[in-house]
């Protein structure tokens, strides 16, 4: 492993950690790594030691580089030096990612507190969009005021093309409000985004891992806390692959679990993904799936004798149509599906 | 372990299954026990097996008496009788309770997808208020019209008399949107009553307690979905009490580590567990505490020569006191304060 | 879920109760199910309830129906009287297993402490072999002698047809020495025997599942202990195979990961999992495998310029021909080939 | 966190590299931390790189300082040479553990395979005692005459003075037979050291860590495998304390749950922790716990009425006295108990 000190802006102290595994060799199909960028917090007035190595470590730990950006904070600057400070790292990153053996298009974000306003602006409006954002008690909404002038309010920021999200948080949160993070789930519902969230009982503000090395614990701590580590581990493997650990050549990461939107109904090309209502209202597409419709009318009618077909394919609307495949037992060449589907236009 | 089956009303075929553990000799100072009821789902047209048997099997194996509500369902009634048959059958097992070894005011109840809507109005406006919900992929706003005429939105029933109430559902639920479970915690969070949230970012509808012995998965399946179930239990533990592991002839459970509200601001006397603002606007309290706040003062204002004490707690006013006591480590004799609060009108 | 009581046998008081959870229906694919027979501890002078009912809940929680085995104790009986009654127990259960879904070649025992001892029984001498073993702080040697006269060591037993054993145990158990589980290793070892096994580092005797509702702690108590019910769960589907979660019509459970033995060399036919000894030293298998042999050599040699492919089989003929294939990635079709050695006698 | 290469051993290729976390400010009353020295495997040949930095990683993230000794390989010496590279190593770090902020004392190894070896070594015969040693599917007995000449058997050099042990290993290894743990179990066991233990069902040789990013898993491998990180870090919680979470100004760990001796006969003075053999047959002893022995008396022997209090007492004598007193309830002072007893020499 290689520890590298970048300064990506003296003036300002901006300063870029990179821990850069070993690949190859005895880890053997590993010849590329994923990464995970660690953005402390400490309300924009310093960067929180235990918000960076700590939490470097436990994604190290599972197979990924590592970064810590330690940011523009108050004395020498304002916003948006953070986020310029943010695509300078990514830049950075990208710009040497074949010489550290890393997946450029496999690098989150994981974000505290106001580096959650960071990690979920990195998410939002960024220019270097991460491949996923992990945002662990973050600034989202109104308390941004508190924290910068002329910050942008995360929540509203959201759209289709936010990255995914893992969002995490104690409820008795004194600090952050929870309400921060149900606001910022319900923007993601609204956009159509992948996430994940976590809301624990009751814990302070700030507590980075939650592991015992960490911190203190004079408060009452819930005990599920330290649970958000390997969860959001299992949420980067969901939405940018696992390690492949059976023998390929060229296969670093398996293909993800989870796609980035919960349909494909804002994409460019249609897909299995895309709802019902969505493919059965492209006459192209009816066309195209005339064989599969067929299939399914013999399957789902007999369920309800009281609707025609058209009628139930208005009511489950909404569903994907891979879903509806899968509930029902329907056999099809996915694969073959999707690549009829990804020639026609999403319109 | 006995198994009771008890017909609650027979011309509506309503249920209740209890399944009562032994209590005392070997199992020692487990003298009585705490329960859940189950409340499967099912749209109010049937009531799901999967989600009554493998649920009440997972309370049982952590201690505790287990329920299985099969209320009424729409071949032969309607809202409001699935509610009158929660308040039979926890009237019934409040009634069996010293026959059974139960505590009585330990009862939480868990209820998913319909059983979830019906849990939700267990929550909130049951007479027989549950000790804490467990609210599984549940209908709890807009959606509830389309299972039940006239029955309420349980988002809009919310206020602090509310339970604790744990949440979980997969992102991608495509028959009970993920809007239910957001705007319920919205809904807990706006009348500060305590709960937890877990949202899976993938999932179908319907998944019960997510074991491998429980549900073919055709479709994609969070494998972090299963957790809920052990968390549960842990929430449970948490605000009702856990097993008592040591020797104490009368003690079951632990103090909880959790109360049901975010601070006591809501209720009918002052505690620790009130916020800095209320305390300090009661001159009672305020003369009660008059050495505490004495202490306060010497360690506080060091920390901030910019501001006086008064200025300080104005910043600090939706801070719970214990917070600021337990953060600042302030060393009083918490349960003494306690009782002398507990004697002043919360005004 | 039906609760079964049998009286085995009056006179000594022998009695089984059955949990048989239903099938079908909302289960899908769940037709039959695997079983766990549990047998509590009491040093043969009584049966524990704390080591009956909670563990029974374990399995049931997992989806196994599950059993309970009240046997004769010293009042009334001694041994072999026990072993018989763990025949007639499994001679029922057996001759119940069409009517109550259960899958009749699929049942394992749980046994602690004197339990332990008659399930080790049950594993080594019963008529009624059981699928795998589950053996708690377990009685296998010279303290056999302690609780029962003319009962066998079991350790002594163990040979080649034993089931698979899970072992489970307290270090500083000091009741039972941990010795007992350290030379049923031994044995199991010996006699190629599959096994897995956790020693925690303290603990006392009887923790039973290790729950806070099982059990005061007034003694110390790695927080490890409850671990084992999960891993023995976990071994359960390793040896007997998982639930499938699948949708195919007629298939409950998988096949199983872990074969009942470390190799095929005591097996009546060959397989790829004898080792390379025994399948080189037999000239029918050899000639059966020309082609492989081919491809192996064109593979394996180049690693070892200075041996000839001969020396380096007898070099690794303790090892599985298997184990070698996927090691060096010798693509070949198993199944193919373990039907072809499958024809093969084990002489 | 600062990364230190040195060079032990320049001829000899000995290396040790040093990976120090900060401690203090944020990390509050972490003002030192604990250390572990990985030693990683590969037949004396060469040193593995997967059995290096990904377990120091695994310790680093739990908050222990890691080092990663590679000692000298068969190319340039032979055994002493890595016992006197591991002596070399503990030294220089012990003399650095000011430096380092870094408790000299609370050093564990971690040895896999044929630098579990060389980890036993360390825990059994070396000037510099680790606090535990973590022993990975390590060769212990007579495996060691195939890849050392003149090398100790381990097995054969355990006595009281060896550190407590962590063991584990697949029972499948086809490398390092499984009876190289069992062995040293029973060796531990005779010498009365405190060992904890994990045999997985099945699994390859060399796994390290078991983590999805190490190592293809060409062949089947038991998903509890993993668990044995998580596992050694409780344990070495156990053995050397765990991170003290309260607020005390000079308190970095707890008090050790486990002790390094199942009883304290072998030390030299008396405590709870001796056997009621060794107290009772100690005249000093017996005089100075007269209350106590008082007190036993009347509470148990009314458990036997069959029996004198004496005999009761032969029957116990190799339990510990500590053990006898928790289990009856007996309320007595353990603290002075222990220093009254500390101060008698236990001849």
């Amino acid at each position: 492993m290689k520890t590298i000190e970048v300064t990506l802006n003296e003036k300002r102290n901006v300063r870029l950690t990179a821990f850069i595994q070993d690949v190859g060799k005895e880890y053997r199909n590993i010849t590329k790594r994923p990464g995970v960028l660690v953005i402390p917090g400490g309300g924009y007035m310093f960067c929180s030691d235990r918000e960076a190595e700590p939490v470097a470590l436990a994604y190290l730990n599972a197979g990924y580089d590592a970064f810590i950006l330690r940011y523009t904070i108050n004395e020498v600057g304002s916003w948006p030096d953070p986020l310029q400070d943010y695509e300078d790292a990514m830049e950075y990153i990208i710009n040497h990612a074949d010489e550290w053996n890393l997946m450029a298009d496999k690098i989150a974000v994981a974000g505290f507190s106001a580096g959650g306003h960071l990690a979920g602006a990195a998410a939002t409006i960024a220019k270097h969009k991460p491949a996923a954002a992990i945002l662990g008690y973050a600034v989202l909404n109104e308390q941004v005021d508190e924290i910068a002038t002329n910050a942008p309010r995360i929540v509203e920021e959201v759209n289709y093309d936010t990255c995914p999200c893992f969002l995490f948080a104690a409820r008795t949160d004194n600090v952050v409000p929870i309400h921060n993070s149900i606001q910022m789930m319900d923007a993601l519902d609204k956009a159509g985004v992948t996430f994940e969230s976590h809301i624990y009982a009751y814990g302070p503000h700030g507590f980075s891992t939650g592991d015992e090395s960490i911190q203190t614990r004079e408060s009452a701590f819930c005990p599920r806390i330290p649970n958000w580590v390997k969860d959001s581990i299992g949420f980067l493997k969901d939405v940018m692959g696992d390690f492949y650990v059976g023998t390929a050549e060229d296969k670093v990461l398996t293909k993800p679990n989870c796609k980035a939107h919960i349909t494909d109904d804002g994409a460019a090309w249609l897909s299995l993904d895309c709802t019902i209502g969505r493919i059965f209202g492209n006459p192209a597409a009816k066309e195209a799936l005339a064989d599969t419709i067929k299939v399914m009318k013999e399957k789902i009618t007999p369920f309800r004798p009281d609707m025609t077909f058209e009628d139930m394919m208005t009511t489950l609307s909404k569903m994907k149509l891979l879903d509806l495949l899968q509930e029902r037992s329907i056999d099809v060449d996915e694969e073959k599906l999707n690549e009829v589907l990804g020639k026609i236009p999403n319109i």
